[in-house]
């Protein structure tokens, strides 16, 4: 056990491992089916989209707030969650608290894309709005956990959210093992705190693994190039990727990053819409900017292609106005 | 054995059957993994999304083709292919052709959506046009075929194509089994010429199969309505659901058809985009207007939804502005 600073002071946390992965991996097993794994092509060489836009709610979410939630105590079920999201954790969480019958609120920022805000209410989550920027979203969290008790459930920083994430990874190597002559040797993802990158390196630990953030928002890039926790400068230009809009990865996560990262790589908002019209026109899947990240590096040829090459296709929640000005090029 | 009418006079056609059903749909599972069934709510009830949009080719449309091909004779094969098709069909063909390397050549319509014209050429097929309305399809693919021999690949009217598109029966039944708690009782599809429909007839001989047409295009309604084959009306309205053009469905659909059909169900433009929209915000998957027809009669109340009933996506090959139109309802 190690210990390590959290926004609710410095608490015990346990690292997360991979047999946490195998377990959430078998228990999402049991509620949700694989996502498909669909090959697509770059300059002729196969590579595959792996479709969390296609979890019922929209994003691979679903499978850390599981894993989180079934470890509950009966007496922490009863005093409720509190959840901290820009949108898709706010509904990974809130199906699940639903599925098990556990009161969820969730602290979103009020520029969420109306899409998110409308699925988490209509989970029966209720939603606490904070002004981004201008607002800190951690201390707004702390409060309501002061008022109303109950676990926070983190979307990134948390041991049992990063093995849920991971369970993508083994589904990952399954479907590769059975389609594409063997496990993968490489994954690009879409990062932002870093959940799911953590995750899938815990999962996968053959494969590189590449984080991918837009760019100004590239806190885990330059974690990685200094070896040290970095956070997004105050001025960070704006980026349609609201669900990679993280202001600095955390340690828990970090511990994993730098030991299985080489690298990330930044993509261009011009990127990312690409990568959105290129899945329309190829896979017929509507994926949200932040979902399109990793996809976005691979067809601007930033990140490699070559071998058994993966990519996280990680949500597709995204407002009509946004996808139709992306797909309309 | 039974002799039907076919566009190249009298011939000896065999009836499709649940056995070939099941040869195809092995066939297919060495090839394509499944594609996903997705659940989804409809004021409460819960119904199951068959994702053939997701298919390589975007449709259904490649497991008849390659039932169909793969049958074929190492000397047949040498003759090559010719294919009928406003878009997915002749995808299929391409796709299959291209894998055993077999050359094909698609007849198809000069007002077929760009994006199916553009991928079945990428597909390594040749393409000879014919205008709709004016020329006979039938007529140009005879004389295609007898300039330059070879196999007709019918897009409907063939037994192993209905016996491939079934194969996205068992795949439904398999997966409703599963997780949806037993095999379907109801499977609402678009239909087109009445491939699909008959298959799906074969595969799932236990649920009620309905067939969906737009507005004008209703062939196979009036044709059970009346018990026998009717053809559309010269003076049809437009419709967007390019891939359900068809005349008229063909002895060969209609036996089966008839005997497991009791009614279809009619769709209007509006009703389609607007089950474009559902799919786009609540499943991220991209439809075509043909291949929305069956939601779109889930959506607007016409198909009943109660039981366990799958809904047949079945293709998103569709041009970015008419798709963005459909978002922005």
């Amino acid at each position: 056990m190690r210990r390590f600073a959290t926004m609710a002071g410095e608490m015990t946390m346990r690292e997360p491992t991979r047999e946490g992965v195998q377990t959430a991996a078998a228990k999402v097993a049991e509620i949700l089916p694989p996502t498909p794994l669909l090959p697509f092509e770059v300059d002729g060489i196969t590579l595959w989209a792996k479709a969390e836009c296609l979890q019922p709610i929209g994003a691979f979410k679903i499978r850390g707030a599981w894993h989180r939630l079934t470890e509950l105590s009966e007496a922490e079920r009863a005093r409720g969650v509190v959840g901290l999201s820009s949108g898709n954790h706010a509904q990974g969480v809130a199906w699940a608290a639903r599925k098990l019958r556990i009161r969820a609120t969730i602290v979103m920022p009020r520029d969420a894309p109306r899409v998110k805000l409308e699925r988490t209410r209509a989970l029966g989550a209720e939603i606490v709005l904070y002004e981004r920027p201008g607002e800190d979203r951690d201390e707004v969290a702390q409060r309501v956990l002061e008022e109303r008790g109950g676990t926070l459930v983190h979307a990134y920083a948390d041991p049992w959210i990063i093995e849920g994430q991971g369970s993508t990874g083994i589904e990952i190597s399954a479907q590769m093992e059975r389609w594409a002559g063997g496990r993968p040797t490489r994954i690009v993802t879409p990062c932002g705190g870093g959940g799911l990158t953590a995750g899938l390196a815990l999962a996968c630990s053959e494969a590189e693994i590449v984080p991918v953030e837009p760019e100004g928002w590239d806190d885990v890039c330059r974690s990685l190039e200094s070896g040290t926790i970095q956070s997004v400068a105050p001025d960070a230009p704006p980026t349609a990727c609201d669900a990679l809009q993280t202001l600095a990865t955390r340690p828990v996560n970090f511990a994993v990053l730098k030991r299985r990262c080489r690298y990330g790589l930044r993509v261009s908002e011009a990127e990312v819409a690409a990568a959105q019209r290129f899945a329309f026109e190829h896979l017929r899947l509507v994926l949200e900017p932040g979902g399109a990240a990793g996809l976005a590096a691979v067809l601007a040829g930033k990140a490699r292609a070559e071998g058994r090459t993966a990519v996280v296709l990680s949500g597709g929640n995204v407002d009509p106005a946004r996808f139709a000005a992306a797909v309309l090029g």
